[in-house]
């Protein structure tokens, strides 16, 4: 088992990772205090894992709440039904929140704990590859608005994060694959020593390898933890966790989060952002051509879905909640292992990448004010 | 105009208390970053005051959005409207939030703030002299949730409280007088001086007079800004605030908030905190007789609602936000000017203040055990 700290101060936690963690309470029990546990998982999830924790807290007053399995549900309303339970069974401030289940179901669970009773604790049990390296660090928690992605949330922290590298055999292929795409994020962000390993390693960590998974999950893990630790609210450093965030959110929105999932579209944001970067001369055309080869062996998309039109994409990229100020920040490469938060890019570069002829935006405007 | 320092560190914040504060925007308008900012308010204050503020900010991007009036709306739902108007304005994480109203306007404007985009400023400007010298101050946010009032929030510091005196005057009496009762309050946990002059100066405050209500406001809101300091989430000594609070929010709820206003159950339930600690000896009976003869005074309830049985009140009590493990604590009296967070209370005083005869209570449960 790997143990790795969160450094955070007084809000610092573990995150244990190796195999069949579920069950081997005795690393995670202790960061428990209080005798009241939800666990809050969904329906997918449940038959599948639910027993095993419920075992493991025979000696809690442990309540549970499966909620339904998907995106569209990672609203206000579904986190009502977590306060109505917490309610019904009168869960007072010493309380314990776990998220059982992937990305949905650690930040919808996470906002609840970030406010009721105005914060109360909450652990991460990620079962999805995306959740593990990624959604169940850092205190991130929020909930969606019909006009935007985790426009509704709260930076709350978990007191542990245990990722049991068990669950993935049962995880569906695709889901695994978009797992990978953010540690190829991670990769291209800032080590391109993990690069190098996932194109030599692609046959073991398709065969689910348990030492490449362990490898590539603790390095995933250590890295963001870092720099969570250096900007845990996302002054800066932070952002570059979203290396293809702000273009694989507009392929989430405009599709309405039901034909692509986070990874893929984080995938193809990375290939945008490559590609990008490659227009402003910062990396080559090889470097590109290695990543959309990377990522195509990790069955992910590199081609954007054609029926998002580039003027649309455009727009919908101002509504993305990294727009500061109005003006559009992005993250790009500035060679295989490190990015930069940018706004020193060409429009016309971005639109052209978005396969908007050069000057048509601006042509278009004129003929308006006309 | 007096100027309080709420000492928390980098997120410390100015209260300005003083005349036609509203119009006096060089004050506070440079405690306010961004250029976009959203009043928040109710049906009741907005065509009285909408338009001072509104004048003042006519340099930025100023939407406005105008609530019913309540504590009926102080819901998720309504939460949710605040949230459609910010992301139909595509309000980024620079913008401000202003909450101009009483208690209800502060804790949602300040639960939104909290929670768009994980956080964005927000200011104060309370008007209510309830709000004035305690909602508007301190960072506690929340909606209610039908199980309980207060359920879901957050600790969100406003970026400035600005305490406009001329309010006041156009506060309809009862309200008035239930603001009076959280300034009673102060005097007894903390200030025996404040509570002499609240009874040397009955006429002159009932009368508005300004500088008896320059004084009482600021004395108040200094003891407030000086707890705040010392135990900002209420791990300790902030639960001192919540005097008069456990026994009031029972009247609140089992009255579905639409009998008693809050200062009134407040005031009901110093009244109750004090004879609770007149039967267990710590006070005298003629603290207790002042202490009522005061409230009478200032036209605040000292007997308990009749349609709320003794048993009935004892069951609500333990559904209230400051049980902690079961074990309700509660604010009581060791004299005028001193609280405590006790838990040495006797349970069979507690319920002969509520008209519950010595003994019942036991006898029930052995009955239903056999």
């Amino acid at each position: 088992m790997e143990k790795i700290n969160v450094d955070l101060g007084l809000r610092s936690y573990p995150i244990y990772i190796g195999h069949s963690l579920l069950e081997k309470v005795n690393a995670w029990l202790p960061t428990i205090s209080g005798r009241q546990i939800l666990i809050v998982t969904n329906e997918t999830i449940a038959p599948l894992y639910l027993k095993h924790l419920q075992n493991a807290l025979q000696n809690y007053q442990c309540e549970t709440l499966i909620l339904p399995d998907g995106e569209q549900h990672k609203t206000l309303a579904t986190l009502n039904l977590i306060f109505d339970k917490l309610l019904a069974h009168r869960f007072d401030r010493s309380a314990t929140l776990l998220a059982l289940g992937g990305g949905v179901i650690g930040d919808i669970t996470g906002f609840a704990a970030a406010t009721y009773r105005r914060g109360i604790a909450f652990c991460q049990f990620p079962t999805t590859l995306l959740a593990q390296v990624d959604a169940a660090i850092g205190g991130k928690t929020a909930v969606n608005h019909p006009l935007g992605k985790n426009m509704i949330g709260a930076f709350h922290q978990p007191k542990c994060v245990v990722i049991d590298l068990e669950l993935l055999k049962t995880l569906p292929k695709r889901e695994y694959y978009a797992g990978l795409a953010e540690i190829v994020k991670y990769a291209l962000l800032g080590d391109a020593t993990l690069f190098d390993y996932l194109e030599k390693n692609v046959e073991k960590i398709l065969a689910y390898d348990q030492s490449a998974l362990q490898h590539i999950i603790t390095v995933s893990c250590q890295m963001k933890a870092r720099i969570v630790s250096h900007d845990e609210t996302e002054q800066g450093e932070r952002a570059l966790l979203n290396l293809g965030h702000t273009f694989g959110h507009v392929i989430e929105t405009a599709t309405h989060y039901k034909i692509w999932l986070h990874g893929e579209a984080v995938a193809m944001g990375l290939v945008m952002a490559a590609r990008l970067s490659f227009l402003q001369g910062w990396i080559t055309k090889h470097d590109v051509e290695r990543i959309e080869l990377l990522l195509k062996q990790y069955h992910l998309p590199t081609e954007r879905p054609a029926e998002i039109g580039g003027e649309n994409f455009y727009n919908l990229m101002t509504y993305d909640k990294k727009v500061l100020d109005h003006q559009l920040r992005l993250i790009l490469l500035k060679s295989i292992g490190q990015a930069v938060i940018s706004k020193d890019y060409s429009a016309d570069n971005l639109r052209l990448i978005l396969g908007i002829k050069p000057g048509v935006h601006h042509e278009h405007c004129e003929h308006k004010q006309k």
